[in-house]
């Protein structure tokens, strides 16, 4: 049986030494979220998915989500006490304004406790994603009316969220959304249309569902400016917060699909169902883009949880399986040596490792931009956050994403046959992961929105800004055992400037140039973005060491750094080598050759 | 739906105009087998393949197999009527001694028509496919007895085989085998012990299973050269050839899977079950081999068609999904542009495809070789054509499911969100194609046995003479178009010849250097040796069209090869940097800390 430990230690240590924790107590709300208080929640939130979340991966997905003949869908066992535990823990709204009930604590925590939830339990964990993302997009841009009316509820987790976006004719190309909305004339809407790949549509852990839905307003012009979005509530509510009448909205089927069995994929159908504007009328997108970008870095937090969880799971096996001996004691009778002495099973599992760590330390580094963003009073440094976070969320996105899911593969590889068998939840992790380098925009349009938009945008001033910090890291760590670390840095810094400076020069004249190399470009500043936490994290671990520390984690931080430096950061130059191919082998073969 | 075209016009290309079919015909068994035959043998196997196992492929994978409480397996609805038409056509035999009833077709062809079958229906191609190489190691090993009660019913695809190797305590290492037998006085053995991931380890679709048993004789020594090999059939042969006694064995259980669903994976029990040493006693590993030798290149060929019924699949998708616009169009009305007018869709079907026509080339290179050394009278050519396959099949084995799974899970990205729902058969590609990175000796065993054993056998002959043959074939290129292709396959070739050297150099004084480095040999060398198949695709592409010929699929197979070599041959540089990394940074964490 699969089991997972929320790295609570390696948090604290990446919050308190790496990203200077006690920096940010300036920031509204870090006050009361110092270290000591992050530790705590920490460990009561790694308690519960421990404990509540995990026992019930394996089975919930065994079991999948049933939908009834009357349209209502039923959870896999023990979902239900496990989200109450959840909701009842305030752990929904933890991130959420204190005016609506929310415990009001940085929003780079609650992404901490998200990658634990994952972890444990990624179907399971998606019904409160969700709702968080909901919450977000209501609180950004809806009336004062139907927050008070919806917010509490939501941050309790009594009522939970969605998003509805795609429709059977289009998934990336929202423009083409034809779901009608029509006036009432009592200041709400009637919706008319159906929505697919509706995650948590309809299912049975609490008593009402808030659907967010992008639509058209009659007369509405074409294409994206043309889209509104609507609350559309499963039950409509009161005034005094009891449900009121329900609403002609239904889940027509729920989807067969490759893995988060747990979580119900839906087909909702809207029929004339009545819901109210979020934000202004033709400014849909806008407002549902809230919602996404904090989806996005939910996601990518997401891809790091399988990748977690897999290697903690392969890590084990490898010091318990015990199967051949270590070269160079070949025709040693007795009992077989751990698989762990083979120096590919090691390969398996540092690679998986040297990426979780850096991820994890990316991660928290964008979050913090965000609550700096969303709670600074300086105007420059929350526009500095503001383009940070802009920067890294589609990287994030498709790097911690396609790499956790690349590393799910590898943990899985490490069993052999026994990964590939249900019982050790391996190709469960494999089978989840997948999904998250599909939704809220696949990682090939994470990559359009950097090159196309994020990188080129006021002038390149984000990307210029970022790269121009890795640089002054690199004149700040001049300890000696940093220096390989510090030298494949800056020379795959000198990859992605490189690489910029081509998309500049090349793309401008033809856009294909560009998004022939936005992939690689992606991955590109994946690679330095890892490689500069590493030499972070390196410098702190040096830095306790140099304090009298003595840990074999900490030495293990350094051997990791080296290792990610020496085998993996070197793929820039191959990025670099493809994004330089631009777009003339790509589109010179006709479509019917393909 | 998923839909299937198997590539029989790329194939005749392929062994007529690069690899030389008519320069074979003087080798037994060639002369009957001209090209004009093949091409009959090809259309027959691709409309069977399309039409008999395909259609059943998705439904197949959704029911799966069935355990009966009396101990019987089920396989999906149609499968026994494929199973009947594909056994009667004479393909399970279609490269066996005719003597036994086979068609004594040359391997390659039979090796192709796996390809076909493999892209069809992956689960229900085992049967037959474990049959091909059972029928292979009892015709190398077993008596002449044992072969005239067999042989001819295994070759009709009456009977099936299967090999039993793994047990709960040992995959890998063989050594760790329990199963016992014990001599009956009356020339046979009585077999005591549990299998598990048996596949095909018990169905219904023929009469009588023959099972292929490792196990180890009472007072053998221990280890792998206790082992001996043992034919244990579900029904004793009679020897008119009807069925006997039915024997004391058993499945136990069936695996709940990844994939591959409708092929049965069995716990199988031999309580006391009658069977008869295949070969001498204690030398069972090598007789197995014969079968694992042949499965290992069949598992390389499930990988390809995984990879290509996946591309054609996504790039049938591309051209229809109507979605966004071409770049430089945005705003423009109307409706949407197929998807293929995106660099970046084009970036992940061109990588397939760039993959899947040099991968089939290599395949059927090495197919080649093993024809010429089973029939080959001349002893050099033999011994050359042994060294080339040796060395070619774990790279083949490591590769092309490596990379099989890997395009799986592009094509299935080419889908967005309809990929990761099952009706469009993606992601069981994926799920299938999951397996063949571990059956068969898991890649990173493929990549030990590459680096420990077939690269330095014989003073590194084998290596060596390969190397020399590419390095030829740059000189043999001199024509202007092929300029980028040869300077790729160039450089990469010398980065082989370094990455060759510093093994040499340095796992010598420490094995775990090699072992380090052994994976990404594997696919370096793979990278090569596809290179260099590119290199002569190319170059057989441009002396068709010098001959007047005009077919776009000739230019496509140009632009093919330099997109193969402009963005993923230089992937080479990476795998020696990598390589030269050596053990140091994988051994020096303590296992206690992973």
């Amino acid at each position: 049986m699969p089991s997972y430990s929320a790295p609570v230690d390696e948090v604290l240590f990446l919050l308190s030494d790496v990203l200077h924790w006690d920096r940010h107590s300036n920031l509204p709300g870090f006050g009361e979220a110092d270290l000591a208080t992050v530790e705590i929640v920490l460990r009561e939130a790694a308690k519960l998915c421990e404990q509540a979340f995990q026992p019930i991966n394996l089975t919930g997905d065994r079991e999948g989500c049933r939908r009834n003949p009357d349209g209502s869908v039923t959870t896999p066992a023990g979902f239900k006490e496990a989200y109450r535990a959840y909701a009842q823990g305030g752990w929904v709204g933890l991130s959420a304004d204190s005016a609506w009930g929310g415990q009001g604590l940085p929003y780079t925590v609650a992404s901490i406790v998200n990658e634990f939830a994952a972890a444990a339990n990624m179907s399971l964990t998606m019904y409160p994603g969700l709702t968080q993302s909901a919450i977000a997009a209501v609180n950004a841009h809806a009336s004062q009316e139907l927050k008070q009316l919806y917010l509490p509820k939501m941050v309790a987790g009594e009522w939970s969220g969605t998003m509805n976006l795609t429709e059977p004719q289009c998934g990336t190309d929202l423009g083409l959304i034809t779901t009608q909305a029509i006036e009432d004339g009592r200041g709400a809407y009637r919706l008319h249309g159906t929505k697919i790949f509706i995650s948590a549509g309809e299912h049975d852990l609490c008593e009402n569902i808030v659907h967010l839905v992008l639509a058209r307003i009659e007369g509405a012009p074409p294409g994206t400016k043309g889209l509104s979005l609507f609350l559309v509530p499963k039950f409509e509510a009161r005034p005094d917060g009891s449900l009121g009448e329900r609403n002609t909205l239904s889940c027509g089927s729920i989807e067969h699909k490759m893995g988060i069995h747990g979580n119900a994929t839906c087909v909702m159908n809207y029929d004339g169902a009545r819901g109210w504007l979020v934000g202004e009328a033709n400014r849909g997108l806008a407002a549902m883009f809230v919602m996404m970008n904090e989806a996005r870095l939910g996601v990518a937090s997401q891809g790091l949880a399988q990748s977690e969880v897999a290697y903690q799971n392969a890590a084990r096996y490898a010091r318990e399986r015990l199967q051949g001996r270590a070269l160079g004691r070949r025709g040693a009778n007795g009992r077989a040596d751990p698989i762990i002495v083979h120096p590919d099973v090691r390969r398996m599992l540092l690679s998986i490792r040297a990426f979780n760590e850096a991820a994890r330390a990316l991660l928290a580094y964008a979050s913090l931009q965000a609550d700096v963003a969303r709670v600074s009073a300086d105007p420059a440094e929350k526009l500095h956050a503001e383009d940070r976070l802009g920067l890294l969320t589609p990287v994030l996105k498709g790097v911690l994403t396609d790499r956790g899911f690349d590393n799910a593969v590898l943990a899985q590889q490490v069993f052999g046959g026994h990964g590939y068998v249900a019982e050790h939840g391996m190709e469960q992790f494999v089978r989840d992961a997948r999904i998250t380098m599909i939704y809220e925009g696949a990682n090939g349009v994470q990559a359009l929105d950097l090159v196309g938009r994020k990188v080129p945008r006021d002038g390149g001033r984000a990307i210029r800004s970022f790269l121009d910090e890795i640089d002054a890291s690199l004149s700040d760590a001049p300890e000696q055992e940093l220096e390989p670390i510090r030298l494949a840095v800056k020379e795959s810094l000198e990859h992605i400037r490189q690489a910029s400076f081509w998309l500049l020069e090349n793309g401008l004249a033809n856009p294909d140039n560009a998004a022939a190399g936005s992939y690689d470009y992606m991955h590109l500043l994946g690679g330095v973005a890892l490689g500069y936490m590493w030499l972070r994290i390196a410098k702190a671990a040096l830095l306790r060491k140099s304090a009298g520390v003595e840990a074999p984690e900490l030495d293990a931080k350094l051997r990791l750094a080296k290792f990610y430096c020496g085998r993996m950061l070197p793929e820039t130059g191959l990025r670099l080598a493809r994004i330089r191919c631009g777009a003339q082998d790509l589109m010179s073969i006709p479509a019917e050759v393909f």
